[in-house]
C-alpha cells in the first residue's frame, strides 16, 4: 500500500469536470487490489464516474497489483480504463510487508485467472499526475498539490482498537507509516475509515450464499474470489463470514450519512514498536505544551457505523445486474 | 514517577506477614506524592497496613516527593511512617517532565506547609528491597523479584483512549517509558488503571463543599490542597470539580469489584512521536507472526467503573473522623 490501498480520491479538476456525465462524481482508486469487490461496487455506481486505478504493494506486489487492476478492469466490462503503476517500495524504502496468507497469493483468492490482455498506462499523462498524490511524493514536490484534490476517502488504520498486523498497526498504514503520516498530515480534506469501523460489518456465509444465487453482474466471480478471504477469517479471528474492509470505506464515500465522524488530527508512529499506529488528538484539551499534533489540519475520522444499512447497500450494488 | 506515581503494592513476604494484625494486607504507596487523598485514604483503611512510602519525580522532584511523603505522614499521625527515596532520574536518564502545574509547586496545591521533622530512611533496609522493584532496578538486578509481591496496582497508562501530556501519553508513564514497560513486562501480578477509567469518576465543587463541611480526620487539608488541581482543570479539560486519578486507583485494590478488567499484555512505546503510549493486546486476535506484545505475561486493564460507587467510597473514607 501507499498511502493505504482501498484510497478513493474524488478529482475536482477543470478539465475533468468537462469530461464526465452530469452530476457523476469523478473518483480514482488506489488498490492492492484486494478491493476487488469495492472496484466492482464503484462500476456499478451511476453517481460515480472512475477515471483510473492507480496501485500500489500490499497484499502483493505493486508489479502484481497492477496486473490484477488490469484484469479486473477487463473482467467488469471496461477494459480501457487507464491503470497506473505507483511504487514498488515505501517511502523510507526497505522490506514489503507483503500479506499474501489474507486473500491468496494473487489476491484474488486464487481462483487461476488468466493473464490481462490491456497494458498500464505510462504516469507521463496529465489526468494521473494525481498518482503521485497517493504515491505521496506529489505532496513533497508540490505542497499545494492536497488543495486540488477534492477529497480522499482512506481505508486504513484503526482508531482506539487493535490493528490487524499487530496489536499496534493496521496494515494499510504498517506497509507505509511515513507515506501514511505526510497524507494524514498533508491539509487534503481526508476521511479515514479504520479497521475498528470496518469490523463492524460482516458479510456472512448466508449473505455470500444469497449473493452467488444473484443475477449481481459479478456475482459469481466476487463469491469465488472470497472463498480463500473467508477461510483466513476463521483462522485468524474466530469469525465465520467477511469483513467489508474495501467496500465499506467505499459506502463511506457514495453514503457518507451512513457514519458519524469526528475530526481530528491523525498522526503516525514510525518508529518502535507503535510503528503504524494511527492516533488522532480529538481536540478534547487544552495541551500543556506544543506537541507532534499541534498545528495539523483535523481529518474526519469514521467514528460510528450504520451496519444493517450499510450492509444492505453493498449486497444491493453487488447484486444489481 | 517510577513504575507510575500511585503504585499501591501488597506485599507477601513472610518477614511482614508476622509483624501485620489478622487479617490486613500490607502495601507501600509509591507516590509523588500527588496522590494525598489516595494516601489518607489508604491510612483510614482498616483492612490495610501501610508498611512505608517509597517516592518518586512526577509533579515534583523526587527529592521533594519525599520531603513531602514525610509531612504526609506527620500530618496523618504516622510521623514514624517509614518513607524510602527513588531514583532521581528516568531510567534512561536525561530530562524529567516534572508537571509542576497541576498541583501547585509542590504538588500539595501550594498552602503553605511546614518542613517535615522526621527523615527518610536509607534503603539498605531489608522490606525496602523492594522499593527496588517500583524503581525497577531491583527486577534487573533479581528477576525473580516480581513474584515475591503479590499484587502491584498502577495508576498510569490511558488504554484505548487520549493521554494527558498529549494525544499519546499519560503522565506517569510518559515520566519514565523505559521504566513502565519493564513493570508492564516483569510478570508480576499487575492491576493497571488508566487515565480512560479514572477520568470518568469526578468530584464536583458540591462534593468538596460536602467534604469540607464534614468530621473527616483530614477533610480540611485535602479541601484547601484542591484548590490549585481544581483550578488546572477548568483551564485543561474545561470541567468543574477535580478527577481522582489516585483514590480510584486506590479503590481498585481495596475495592476491585467496583470495577470491570481485561487481561491482555501490556506494552509502552519508548520513541517516537507515541513516546509512553501504552498500547494493550487484548488477545481477540490470532496474530500472524509474532510481534513486540508476543510471549509476555498478561496484566489486568481496568475497563469499566462503577462510578457512582467509587465516589461513595472515596467520600466515604475521606469524612471518616
Amino acid at each position: 500500500m501507499l498511502s493505504s490501498d482501498g484510497s478513493a480520491a474524488t478529482v475536482d479538476g477543470e478539465a475533468e469536470m468537462n469530461s464526465g456525465k452530469l452530476g457523476q462524481e469523478k473518483i480514482i482508486i488506489d488498490t492492492d487490489p484486494d478491493d476487488s469487490m469495492a472496484i466492482f461496487m464503484a462500476f456499478q455506481s451511476p453517481q460515480l464516474e472512475v477515471l483510473g486505478l492507480t496501485t500500489i504493494f500490499g497484499n502483493v506486489t505493486t508489479e502484481d497489483a497492477t496486473r490484477h487492476a488490469l484484469l479486473l478492469c477487463e473482467i467488469a466490462g471496461c477494459p480501457g480504463l487507464p491503470v497506473a503503476e505507483g511504487t514498488p517500495e515505501p517511502l523510507k524504502g526497505g522490506r514489503l510487508h507483503v500479506a499474501d496468507f489474507v486473500h491468496g497469493s494473487d489476491a484474488l483468492g486464487n481462483i487461476s485467472l488468466p493473464p490481462p490482455k490491456s497494458m498500464k498506462i505510462e504516469s507521463g499523462i496529465r489526468i494521473f499526475w494525481w498518482i503521485w498524490f497517493l504515491n505521496i511524493l506529489a505532496m513533497r514536490r508540490d505542497s499545494s498539490f492536497a488543495s486540488k484534490v477534492k477529497r480522499v476517502v482512506i481505508l486504513g488504520g484503526s482508531f482506539f482498537a487493535l490493528g490487524d498486523v499487530n496489536p499496534a498497526a493496521e496494515a494499510n498504514i504498517y506497509g507505509d507509516p511515513e507515506a501514511a503520516d505526510v497524507v494524514f498530515t498533508s491539509g487534503a480534506d481526508i476521511v479515514v475509515v479504520g479497521v475498528n469501523i470496518t469490523t463492524q460489518v460482516k458479510m456472512t456465509d448466508a449473505d455470500l450464499d444469497e449473493l452467488r444465487q444473484s443475477e449481481g453482474r459479478h456475482a459469481q466471480f466476487i463469491s469465488n474470489m472470497c472463498k480463500v478471504y473467508g477461510d483466513w477469517h476463521v483462522k485468524s479471528d474466530g469469525v465465520h463470514g467477511i469483513f467489508l474492509h474495501g467496500p465499506v470505506s467505499f459506502v463511506a464515500l457514495v453514503q457518507p450519512d451512513l457514519f458519524t465522524y469526528k475530526k481530528g488530527v491523525v498522526r503516525v508512529e514510525t518508529q518502535g514498536i507503535c510503528l503504524g499506529h494511527t492516533l488522532m488528538d480529538q481536540g478534547l484539551k487544552t495541551w500543556n505544551s506544543s506537541n507532534p499534533w499541534s498545528g495539523y489540519s483535523p481529518v474526519s475520522v469514521a467514528w460510528t457505523v450504520n451496519t444493517d444499512e450499510v450492509l444492505n447497500y453493498v449486497k444491493q450494488l453487488l447484486m444489481k445486474p
